[in-house]
């Protein structure tokens, strides 16, 4: 993307009270439509759509070169909601290169990390302000808001030649959901996981 | 260091109050006697020697298996003091493995990050809280802290094979310095750099 011998330092302001972060490169809208077939609930999922297309998540990321050994950083925002009793929640994905990792630093809300890597493990690790919460590579991450009422913020870190793929979630799906239940978040198998 | 394939997601609270992590894998901690030769008023560093071999830094770690693909992270505190006009500053480094980047969030203190890169260029970035400074690859960084009475604490994650190159900085030092001018901070030449 650019010439590593000229790239230079910078800095950035992360706003949390406005959820933003300064000059960002790119930002990211993810709608409802965007995740089709991902949601348990398919029958509440098309009444969902039908009334509006809402925005499910947000991303707004800063660039550095697409190289080994640099960074792409930025800010994650998944809104408050649920599709049947499952909560919003972004894609998900595993990193094209496999074994690159992600670090996360929780600003803002409650929610988890759903994560699982090719060898048939899973792991849930909760989200709540100043957390750190450190994505080993191979393992695929999905972020999930479990607060009905405020938004789930994070700034992450990732090697920047990892790539992402989101295919294989798309098709597979992930082994674990996190739902409502009883006004409790509850981890239960995915009856669609292939 | 540890085996990739079995490395499991993980995650660990930053407490900004009490500038600690939760569970950190290592504490180092600098004092004023493994910086010698790094600061310009040589007499001003003996003469504080003599009194007390006081803490200029301390960094918190968390591991993660020393591969590409993989990040380290952890908690970095730098604090509050001069030797003679020049403030209290980490060794700096540039990073073995020189095409790698590191990711700096700050939390707490007001300081700066003195950057600079073999082809002769140099940054200096503002430290405040909630701010993210980039570090691209190729670019050897020292945190200050310019406030008097408060910490400059950053969390920070970086390529977990990046490996450290101190001798660089120890020999050379930095094209510039950092000092307190009438009361203020200044950026100057190093009269010693060579």
């Amino acid at each position: 993307m650019r010439d590593n011998k000229n790239f230079k330092p910078f800095t950035y302001k992360v706003d949390i009270k406005n959820e933003e972060i300064s000059n960002p490169d790119n930002h990211i809208i993810r709608k409802l439509s965007s995740m089709k077939g991902q949601y348990m609930d398919e029958k509440a999922y098309e009444e969902m759509i039908k009334k509006e297309d809402c925005i499910l998540y947000e991303v707004y990321e800063k660039f550095a070169p697409e190289v080994e050994g640099e960074l792409l950083q930025g800010m994650s925002i998944v809104h408050p909601g649920k599709v049947g009793n499952e909560y919003f929640m972004t894609k998900g994905h595993f990193h094209q290169i496999l074994d690159t990792a992600e670090f996360y630093y929780c600003v803002k809300g409650h929610g988890y990390m759903m994560m699982e890597n090719p060898e048939g493990d899973w792991a849930a690790e909760e989200l709540l302000p100043n957390t750190v919460l450190y994505v080993p590579g191979r393992w695929a991450h999905r972020s999930i808001n479990i607060k009905s009422d405020e938004d789930l913020v994070t700034i992450f870190a990732y090697p920047a030649n990892a790539g992402h793929d989101y295919a294989t979630i798309e098709t597979k799906g992930f082994r674990k959901l996190v739902i409502e239940e009883n006004g409790k978040p509850e981890i239960i198998d995915n009856p669609k996981w292939k």
